[in-house]
């Protein structure tokens, strides 16, 4: 059940699609109050109570012990302490020992508290602007409350089959040859490869809808013979549109008014990559129609992914702001500069980026309203996303096209995935990724994955082999990172065989991983699921932090610690755990339910089956190039049973937009021998 | 066996104090190469080995897969990435599976470089200067190897007892009221206290060797007055002494050439606290028994404790380096501030603390030699503490003085011991400060621990409860925070019986714990050791990364991830498990050998007993205060074997430097009646 209470005067923001009533009865679940920050949701807790959701943040799958802030910020240092990431998922599950659960989503796209009892232990105390929506969705289980939530949202968004392949990113491949070195490099080694990104580097200038002639001198050529390998170019766009008279894209903004406006009416500049940019009004629907227009110019050279960028949106600084302040520095010119001028510069300097005032001091024309950017803050990259989306669904109907983004809200996910944004080469990071994956799936975020290895500071070989080990379960499976890092494509280090191993184990799961993933977005259901969600009744299942479901027949427990070459695991029934060294080389040993330490050497994959299920692994040809080249003619079955063991099977062709009918999903069952891999092939 | 190898015209560090011959054999061990860096040592390791040691650094117990950077460093966001701490601890050992394991430690106070299998997986490589002296040393056991190093090193310096009761400190205690205020706060809550911390907010402008008299009128009647109450004030003392004529330490100084200087011989001029600052020669003998000197003034007004900071040195600026910043920033005045000067002033900016360049920049009178910082840079922090224990041995030569330090070296240990730095309130931190304790002790500081809860960012109360669970069994157990942060005194919080119980268990441990400690003293022995150094043919030790022996009796395996009311427990025999809710409030249960998962509830602390052995519990009055309040008269013990348990038991006064010799060690033997608690007193 469903119930919706309103305060003030919302924005509509798009998040909800189902209509719901207001509710006439008085909030009973938790107390409301007014305060000067806006209007405040509070409820005690049990010490044994746990907060699932709230998608992008830091800390575990339970959320408790800590304060999350929604509001978009593009802070590339994500320690344990930031309270805000790149998101606002304003939708959390109180799961209770002793009372009914429930779940709360706040729409509003302003700036949300969420203190999870960080200022008292036992206290969960939300803080709203006066304007905003409140649902709170109670029901029979987590997956009850999580599926109502979905259902009111909307259906997530589908990416094609190819981005379930194994992809490759740097920011710093600057040129075809920097592309091709790297397809030739995967392929050298025999490992596949579905897709190149091309960060900011590609254009000219930083100018989005530009490539460099330069340097890309023939963009559609290369982007065929590229598909032509099976590669896909997956070409970044960022939010800020250069300040350059003469570049078609600055001049029809100013032309139509298409930018954010200072009070004064003016186009508000901050300056990102580009320089000095202006930021696209995509709150208002001409100027986002305009904006998603312009991927069109990239489709017809044969892109069909893209990954929106910088669009919370980041400034680096404003113009007004920095001229502030090299004011303040130039009048304060001295003999001796002294402590003082020296911590006000270096303050000063510090809060110039994404400075909140700055997202104070321009508006939104949201068709015909005027509305400062700060109280619709979290919906810019969802609407820079929906631009792009409404524009294919225009350009090409009928065809998928990858797009994801890095600042979201809860109402993108119909319109594209996210990455977990600029992480860093840390095994905190590693784990923060698998802690992030069912909290994101909670907010309707299917398409999704971190930069594996890690975006920021440099990559150990064994870091990016356990990344690896977990990343081949995550929809978004891309390697990416920073430039000026060390370089982290899997051929850069030794063992390279183990890595091809694993990453073949991941084309070898795809049509299991792309069956559960149609199937969990074409029921509002999840991917990823923390273990209580699947064994309610388990006592030990909420405590587990580092352990996921994924789709319906396995459970995942990747080692994310430096040196280990085990880990605990918990199974909260008998399972088969399958151990693999390649796709070929594969262990199967039945495990009782309870604690176990299970080891698991640097080069080996693990996973358990739940009992009575199983799941299609596909055989591949030695010399695969991408998914294209998986035979679907026929699988083979891992799975675990006393007697009899079934799978329902979604297939498609992984790139038209109809889906195959509920009704016509497959079937697949069969008499298991004991435990223990079938090689039947259907 | 103790191996001695001579590269170039090494520095005399004082680190060794037993006279080793050079070896007149090649080093066969490790391979030599000359490299433009300096010397390099290299060997391969099989991918079980494990390499031990290195002191204050980042990462785990096993130092793999990191390069870690001696070049005392003040950084206080310790991320995972970072490659130097505070310290310069050169001394690991290689634990081989297949073969005989050594350990190595140069001797060398510039910037070395293990590279422990980061650039290659299974390569450790040692990149010292050219001058540099290499110790290779071959034992029969890890502790054997630990040992013949603590012998070649030195005795570690001895704390007094009193140094082992709670203390607390804050960044911001700016006047006598606010030390009262925390005095009163923790009695008035029952909970003991031994000490009290002044920040550099005690001086006058952050002057050494000064007290603000408006704020602090009365201060050595503050000190005696405390005292009465069982606490101990602990001043800071910073490494730069302020420039300004009329200052006696400053003029001292300079009159007398006491100061690091220029290559052109002037007073080098670096920006720290006080603003303008010049630095202590504390590598020229005369100028370090002068600046040791100036604490003599503390001394005699009732101060027995200090902590010796910002001595690596840190440097928020070199003059000469701020200005010609500024003189950049200003020459780049333009209309319209661009990205490349706003990139530029940040890069610059950001570079200025303790920039290498300005450490090669200026010069040690060592006893006649000229040379420069870069060269000797870790010995600063060692040297300043040195100058202080060199003092007060001449001072107050019978009575222990507490003195820690937060840049140290290999040497420093025998002078005094080290707080592990500006950690913060991050749980990853907890773990981080569980995994320095055994490295710490390995390279010979043994007194010793972290900032509880947490320096910078906000506690919060399961963090700090976590924290102190595990802070009750190290030498060192001082809460301490950062100016800004969340007050984080105990009873700043809900629950302080809990915290109040927690607090008193340690007072309870302290007999034993002071025993254990000073029996490692005074026998180079480890305080806190990895399990496999107890365990050496257990398989499954060196893998555990989270549990500790600490002293003879007991392992511990604190808790340290945020929600989670248990963990996992690796025992290598079958041990006593003590679980106490409070000091009086104990439940002993046996577990085997093995793999356990334990609840530990947030108000509990855990402990295993090996079998064998037991452990003295002081049985406190409910008024206890301080450490002095602890009856000496009889224990109750605990202890756990088929038989006859044993325990040597060390006890003194706890200030005197006259120590029990070991003949006169009490051994306790006691005949269990089974598994438990011997409530015996004596």
């Amino acid at each position: 059940m469903i119930s919706k209470y309103v305060f003030g005067q919302p924005v509509e923001t798009g998040a909800a699609v189902m209509e719901v009533p207001e509710c006439t009865q008085p909030l009973s679940l938790m107390q409301t109050e007014q305060t000067p920050e806006g209007v405040r949701f509070f409820c005690g807790m049990d010490r044994m109570d746990v907060v699932y959701g709230l998608g992008e943040q830091m800390r575990g799958i339970n959320k408790r012990g800590f304060s999350y802030i929604s509001y978009a910020t593009d802070d590339p240092v994500h320690t344990e302490s930031r309270h805000a990431l790149y998101g606002g998922h304003n939708f959390l599950i109180l799961s209770r020992r002793n009372l009914p659960s429930f779940g709360v989503f706040v729409d509003d796209p302003g700036r949300v508290v969420f203190d999870v009892g960080e200022t008292k232990l036992d206290r969960l105390e939300i803080t709203a602007s006066c304007d905003c929506v409140l649902y709170v969705i109670e029901g029979d289980s987590l997956n009850d409350i999580a599926g109502q939530f979905r259902k009111l949202v909307g259906r997530s968004y589908i990416a094609p089959k190819w981005a379930f392949g194994y992809q490759q990113s740097r920011w710093g491949y600057t040129n075809e040859a920097d592309v091709c070195t790297v397809v030739n490099g995967y392929h050298g080694c025999g490992i596949p490869l579905d897709a190149v990104y091309l960060d900011i580097d590609y254009m000219e200038n930083y100018k989005d809808f530009t490539v460099d002639r330069e340097r890309f001198p023939d963009f559609a050529g290369l982007v065929a013979s590229m598909k032509e390998q099976g590669v896909h170019l997956v070409p970044i766009i960022d939010a800020g549109v250069k300040v350059e008279p003469g570049y078609p894209v600055y001049d029809e903004g100013v032309a139509n008014n298409y930018f954010c406006k200072e009070e004064d009416g003016t186009d508000f500049t901050g300056a990102v990559w580009p320089g000095r940019s202006h930021f696209p009004d995509v709150l208002n629907s001409a100027a986002r129609e305009w904006f998603g227009s312009k991927y069109q110019w990239l489709i017809d050279q044969g892109i069909d992914g893209f990954w929106n960028d910088m669009n919370e949106p980041s400034v680096f600084y404003s113009e007004k702001r920095l001229k502030s302040i090299m004011d303040e520095v130039l009048s304060m010119k001295e003999e001796h500069p002294d402590m003082h001028s020296f911590w006000l510069l270096k303050d000063k300097l510090g809060s110039l980026a994404n400075n909140r005032d700055d997202y104070k001091s321009f508006y939104h024309n949201m068709d015909g309203v005027k509305v400062c950017h700060d109280k619709v803050h979290n919906l810019y990259g969802y609407h820079m996303t929906k631009a792009a989306a409404e524009a294919f669904d225009r350009i090409v109907p009928d065809r998928r096209i990858l797009l994801f983004s890095r600042s979201s809200y809860i109402g993108m996910h119909r319109y594209g995935g996210i990455w977990t944004g600029d992480n860093a080469s840390w095994w905190s990071h590693l784990l923060l990724s698998i802690q992030q994956m069912p909290s994101l799936n909670l907010c309707g975020i299917l398409y999704t994955g971190s930069d594996i290895g890690g975006f920021g500071c440099d990559a150990t070989q064994d870091l990016l082999m356990r990344w690896l080990e977990f990343g081949i379960f995550t929809p978004l499976m891309r390697n990416h990172a920073a430039f000026g890092t060390r370089e982290q494509e899997v051929y850069q280090f030794e063992n390279i065989g183990d890595f091809r191993n694993i990453i073949r184990i991941r084309y070898g799961l795809v049509p299991y991983l792309y069956s559960e993933y149609m199937k969990a977005a074409l029921t509002d259901g999840l991917y990823f699921r923390p273990l209580a969600f699947d064994y309610p009744a388990d006592a030990h299942a909420p405590k587990v932090e580092d352990q996921l479901m994924v789709g319906e027949s396995i459970m995942i427990a990747p080692v994310y610690t430096q040196n280990a070459d085990g880990r605990y695991v918990y199974l909260p029934q008998d399972m088969l755990m399958v151990r693999m060294k390649s796709l070929e080389e594969r262990h199967c040993e039945v495990l009782k339910k309870g604690h176990h330490y299970v080891d698991v050497a640097l080069n080996e994959v693990v996973f358990f089956v739940k009992k009575g299920c199983m799941l299609p692994m596909a055989v591949l040809d030695e010399n695969i190039k991408s998914i294209e080249g998986i035979d679907a003619s026929g699988y083979e079955w891992i799975g675990f049973a006393d007697d009899t063991a079934e799978y329902v099977l979604y297939d498609d062709d992984g790139l038209s937009k109809e889906y195959v009918p509920r009704s016509e999903w497959k079937k697949v069952t069969m008499v298991m021998a004991g435990a223990g891999t079938v090689n039947v092939r259907c």
